[in-house]
């Protein structure tokens, strides 16, 4: 039987999500939970995509093949039983055998968030900090030329191996909320570094050392060097990922 | 020179405020700080009161005497580049030598979060997620009892040394936050796990366990064993301290 879960996840204490040797992450968390539930047998799950260390999931989501067939809810109380609290499944649903987490995604949801007013230490992990002034209307009117289908190779880390950086951004979009300014990406993939490279890139846009426009040179020259830093990883959320219809 | 701080903390991490052998304390750590600041002389810092482990803080306050005059701006700043980043001073004073953060104490107030919506894992550590309904409108009835002069043994930890168990609650309230219900509890002073006592029986009151005017018996009663569980301490904040006006 093949499930598809979605779950939560504060990304403070793990090394990111996916599996590495000698190092604590969520997918080998998870993995180990649901061998026991497994009759100790290995369990694979296939994740959406991964995220990096510090980085937090609200709807991060991955399917997996158990032995017997469980009841959803059951399989889903077990688990959050056995899992630390840091990491929390949401759902749990049956899906047809030849269904899969990532290749099935339709679109993903990214969040990042940033505070601009005064340091609050229990957001510490869950917001990037910044303490200078932004011009909010100039990062209002550069966001849109993220939008639409871009060779997105200046916002990666380039890999030797890949040659596909094309991505579309279905909506690029930020709302002010008290003194947070909270970004959001929906797009139909992501690269490596990808949000927190835009981020940086329309901070620097906020900060004046940026025109907007200069997002549409930056796509154009392919070259990481022209965006901005790549923001922290603690301002980052893996919001939802949309399939179709199941 | 004496200085007046006020500083934020999650107590997450430590071993309540108060220092302790072979325990890591928000004094302590504090303390080892402005020993380097003070030109590694010891400096104790006398807080408003201590808070037990798990227990956070949005203003708790207290005094200290440093060796030479800082200015008390840089002071913070210095202070806050050295501390950890679960703990953070808001603000330094100059006081008169002969104040002191307990004994001028006018008025603290607490605050206590339960939710009563979906667990939220990002606040495992900052509130009480509590999973059954609550008659909201019991607890309200109820809360108001608490206001005034009363001994408040029933609500504490005997301590056999102790004979002084009366204190003046001046305003007890309770806010529905969306899916939070938020208590407030402002007074002249709170005995150790009073706040929590008291929580854990109003939420007895509103699961329809007790009904509203138990609290006047409870009270009378001076009996540790009639009020209600002691609520868990993540769901606690030191909101703020009052002194005169100096």
């Amino acid at each position: 039987m093949r499930y598809l879960m979605t779950f939560a996840y504060d990304g403070t204490c793990y090394n990111g999500y996916q599996k590495q040797p000698s190092c604590l992450t969520i997918q080998s968390v998870i993995e180990s939970i649901l061998f026991q539930l497994n009759g100790c047998k290995q369990v694979s799950i296939h994740a959406s995509g991964r995220t990096d260390a510090h980085v937090h999931a609200y709807g991060q989501t991955a399917h997996f093949d158990m032995e017997k067939s469980w009841n959803e809810e059951a399989l889903c109380d077990a688990m959050n039983q056995m899992l630390p609290k840091d990491i929390y499944v949401l759902s749990i649903v049956k899906v047809k055998s030849s269904f899969h987490a990532r290749f099935d995604v339709k679109a993903k949801e990214y969040i990042y968030k940033v505070n601009v007013g005064d340091y609050n230490l229990f957001e510490r992990e869950y917001v990037y900090q910044y303490n200078h002034r932004l011009d909010i209307s100039k990062i209002m009117s550069a966001v849109h030329y993220l939008e639409g289908t871009h060779n997105f190779k200046a916002f990666t880390k380039v890999d030797g191996e890949k040659s596909d950086y094309e991505r579309t951004i279905y909506r690029a979009s930020l709302q002010i909320e008290k003194d947070y300014v909270i970004f959001s990406f929906l797009g139909n993939g992501f690269l490596r570094y990808m949000v927190r490279n835009i981020v940086g890139t329309l901070i620097e846009i906020g900060e004046g050392k940026k025109e907007g426009e200069v997002i549409i040179d930056i796509l154009k020259s392919e070259d990481r060097r022209r965006a901005g830093k790549t923001a922290p990883p603690e301002g980052l959320y893996l919001n939802k990922v949309y399939y179709e219809e199941m």
